[in-house]
């Protein structure tokens, strides 16, 4: 019934089929106790002691027999003797015969044999019962129960000394693909890092698996269909990376048809899409796609709930907030969306944005904030639910930034993590881009490159935003220039309005360096998102020469011609400089190690960098 | 100026005091990536490579020349021969002398050597740029960022083998107390389980840094100075439990003033109250009380913001939700109130009460859901911000029940919690409050025992809750009688009424057996919040006898007198039943577990368990 191939199931579709398609067979280990945090219990488990284990004292005081104390008043006061009291300790036994604890401020001492006091006591007054906290036999824990540290405390004052827990899953994962290779090794020519399943092996730990990372399987169906019998056999859960898509080295589904049941050939989720969920020998086995995005995604979406149903538990939900859209979300119909947004408070309402789709896919990711999953397209200020993929908390001290683009506002950015503990979000857009993105409020500060006069700025930040709220902060001075590849020898024709270009544009020839027959202006021009992202393109060798910096060039081993200096500067209102980050923000301008690094890698210049330069009304440090 | 000893400040004065006071010195380690999940950076890391390294095909196809494909249209397609084309795969490297991908789908095949396209090529189509993902010298993560499992992927993509990360702090924990033996150990009279440094060391290790548990100190200021000194020496942070207080064996503050400098003991915040900071060569020492509940709350408020700050760290707060207080909170003013809370979704609003004080300290702490934390007193109804201590996800899916007390309804719970994920939460109250609790929205089920009529119980819950939609679902019958140590030959005199009454009420006596002489007849009676807890009481030798069960004495290992049977049932509304809980319930009633665990313990009887008994209005499942 559930074993027939669905055409583009969703998620919990897909999810649904593959959980009653498998049984999961979890098997009880013993741990001790100081190992088992994070680990789930088997069983209930019952108290194998009292706590206390005798009546014991809950004050510092003297034990006595409540009937020598009767008769005792303020008025006449009683004397006991010798053995009528003992001086006893908060949690030391009561001793035999006594039944009662006065509280020693409540203790006249007249000398070591002789106490006096003035009122009598109450039997088992200050002293706790046997098993008042855990009782013989008391349900400690409830079986499915993950181990949280005070849990610990709880079993061992029990007296249990071994917990009975599932078994944590075990888990192959199998890498796929020729060109593969062990991240830690050099590349040759044409073989790329494997790194996913370094990813993969990370989530699933910190999910409670037991991850076994095997050797990487090159693209043969008999090698691949070998690896995932051996590891069906031998593994809860079995992972394929990647080869499950329809490409020619997608062996995947053909090897899990072979082996197994195919239950589910692709999901309705984008990126994500090209998964493959099968049963072999009993076992799950996921081919994942390699895109790592739609890896890690489609790893959370079936890998998850399989170890939660291994450990009976409820599949857990990741955080999520409500955001405000600061820019519309297009997607296509017919599949669910998960868009990767940055966000941040802005003047008190948590906002986000897709995260630029020209953004390397990997390094996106973890810079972004979380995910909208939608199936729709949607506008511009509707409130949205937000998945987060960092802390609420982390989210509540970032700072958003939009604008140009310099690899030296990425070691600010550090230096404000480490000074301050505030992180900052960077977006690169063109200088206008940020400008407006500031005056709507969608960030807090805007990054802006110029070379013009101060006047000319001035009145482009009072056109996008007519109030007199806001300040230059002073950044850094840069050498804008030609980054270019060593021996380059073009004739520079059709780059003359560069100058005037505040973006990273590239200039892309034929491979032969003749210009393209038939390709237009805009085809030989291409806008990439970063200053670095431009050095690497050229050193790759699909484009000739970039405008870009002598810190890009020289990271990326290429030459460069100066141009003009440009300087860098920070928009941002007057009181969120004076409220919230202007001190943190010119700390870590003015820090040592930002100096260090701009002298590392040259073409920059720090004076004044944190002075403020420009306002909308005159505005000075301490003018109010 | 801060060294000056205040009088109970608030913690985060505290915290601030303690923080100005200490100067945390972390140093450097550099891990291999794939070891480094959860560790925090500490310098900003930069690409040693770009990704791909190479111009890239974005999609399966040929790669081409563009210019070679310049002229095809659908009405004259063109033919590539030889040279002309290379079938590609996605990722694999583009040729040199290519400049573009024709997607497979576009390519018609003609022979081995020969394929026709039906429209040009644009150059750098389908070609991704070198570093188009992660550019060389681009910066990956910044300082003090904690490793997340994608982050380790962008590492090692950028061609990073080790990561320089902060050293943990080294915690050294030091118990002390001459009555403590090691929790594994079989405990001789007078003895106590040292487990809270085995909770210490699980939180350290949760919040990053490496815990070393010394051993256990006996009351000697000698012996606690040797250790501390030695400690502070080789430690980073020193954390002494417990000995806080002003006990005459609480050492602490004294051995801590002549070490070094005692900067607050006492802060304003119950529990908690009697804790010690103080600095000794340079390294923070924390003296916590030994109160577990104290001991784990004040390792949060000290030891985690040293462990932050050691990281550059903001302080990460914990998940904070809003809950419609169901009972008011009483404190006295003057401190800050930290009061342990179960809460749940009744109603569609999430709800929450105080723990009831009479349940063991130690346990109450890890079966309650978090913590209000107030400086006044708080009428029932308020909404206020509820600190959770377990997850949301968990919380959601908690169901709270309220009334009378059976073991076996923990080992229900428990295959509950196995067999649909839901968490139960149980509270020991008397009937009628029980009945009260539900009638009133407080929680989802009232937990009855009856021994009458049904149509009395009838007109109970009616008088509650004038509505009809309600049901009775059959529980268990068990047998009530007395529980007694072996050999009690008391007359029973003072016990006449226990039969009417459904709470767990002991019988104490003197501790000769007679009868006290000035103690009145509630003095002699005792309500103890559970059957085990009176029944460990009655072992332990502080009370004669008690109303209870058979499973209760035998588990505390007394005789046991069947008197009369009982019927356990659970009173929900008919909505929880037919869409929340009915189902789940029923199955855990009736899974071979329950029945088995029954048979064990004895005197119960399951006949017709999770039968609907009684309601509102006659319903039956599936009347509707």
């Amino acid at each position: 019934m559930h074993n027939q191939i669905r055409e583009e199931p969703l998620i919990e579709e897909a999810v649904h089929i593959l959980l009653q398609a498998v049984t999961l067979q979890p098997d009880v280990e013993n741990v001790r106790v100081k190992e088992a945090l994070g680990r789930v219990t088997a069983e209930p488990i019952f108290a194998k002691r009292s706590m206390p284990p005798f009546p014991a004292a809950a004050m510092d005081g003297i034990a006595v027999n409540a009937r020598d104390t009767y008769g005792a008043t303020e008025e006449s006061p009683l004397r006991l003797h010798g053995d009528q009291f003992v001086f006893i300790n908060t949690g030391d036994p009561v001793p035999r015969r006594t039944n009662a604890v006065v509280m020693i401020e409540k203790v006249h001492v007249v000398d070591s044999h002789t106490v006096e006091i003035t009122e009598p006591a109450v039997p088992w007054k200050h002293v706790r019962h046997t098993g008042e906290d855990i009782a013989k036999g008391e349900m400690l824990i409830s079986a499915c129960q993950s181990l949280r540290p005070a849990d610990l405390g709880v079993l061992l004052a029990g007296g249990i000394q071994k917990v009975p827990v599932w078994h944590k899953p075990r888990v192959a994962v199998i890498p796929t693909g020729s060109e593969m290779v062990p991240p830690e090794q050099e590349l040759a020519g044409g073989e790329l890092p494997e790194f996913n399943s370094a990813v993969f092996e990370a989530y699933l730990k910190e999910w409670g698996a037991e991850p076994n990372v095997e050797q990487i399987v090159p693209d043969e169906p008999a090698s691949l269909a070998k690896a995932v019998r051996q590891a069906a056999q031998t593994h809860d859960i079995v992972i394929i990376n990647a080869g499950s898509s329809a490409g020619s080295k997608d062996f995947t589904p053909r090897v899990l048809k072979e082996l197994g049941t195919v239950l589910v050939h692709g999901v309705a989720a984008r990126p994500g899409k090209p998964v493959v969920l099968a049963v072999v020998d009993g076992t799950p086995v996921l081919g994942l796609p390699g895109y790592p995005v739609s890896a890690y995604l489609s790893l959370e979406w079936f890998a998850l709930p399989l170890i939660r149903a291994w450990y009976n538990q409820p599949i857990a939900e990741r955080e999520t907030i409500h955001v405000q859209l600061t820019h519309p979300v297009q997607v296509k119909s017919g599949a669910e969306h998960f868009v990767r947004m940055r966000a941040g408070k802005v003047g008190g309402q948590m906002k986000a944005a897709p995260v630029s789709k020209g953004a390397g896919a990997t390094l996106s990711l973890i810079r972004s904030d979380g995910w909208l999953r939608t199936s729709s397209g949607i506008r511009a200020g509707e409130q949205v639910p937000f998945v987060l993929s960092r802390s609420q908390n982390e989210l509540q001290h970032q700072w958003l930034l939009t604008g140009n683009d310099d690899p030296l506002l990425d070691v600010w950015g550090s230096l404000l993590k480490q000074r301050s503990g505030r992180r900052l979000s960077r977006e690169s857009t063109s200088r206008s881009e940020g400008i407006r993105a500031w005056a709507r409020g969608e960030c807090h500060v805007a990054c802006i490159l110029w070379s013009g006069e101060d006047e000319e700025l001035s009145s482009l930040v009072a056109q996008e935003k007519p109030v007199q709220d806001w300040l230059l902060l002073k950044g850094f001075q840069r050498q804008q220039g030609w980054m270019k590849a060593g021996g380059y020898s073009r004739n520079g024709a059709g780059v003359r309005d560069a100058h005037h270009k505040d973006q990273t544009w590239v200039y892309v020839a034929d491979v032969d360096g003749n210009e393209p027959k038939q390709a237009s202006e805009s085809d030989r021009r291409l806008k990439l998102p970063s200053l670095l992202k431009a050095a690497a393109a050229i050193a790759g060798g699909t484009a000739d020469v970039g405008i870009g910096t002598q810190a890009a060039a020289k990271l990326a081993g290429l030459d460069f011609v100066p141009l003009y200096p440009a300087r860098l500067d920070l928009l941002m209102t007057v009181s969120f400089y004076e409220k919230e980050g202007g001190r943190a923000m010119v700390e870590a301008f003015q820090s040592p190690g930002l100096n260090k690094r701009a002298m590392e890698w040259g073409g920059y210049n720090l004076n004044d960098v944190g002075s403020i330069l420009l306002s909308g009304r005159g505005w000075e440090p301490g003018n109010r």
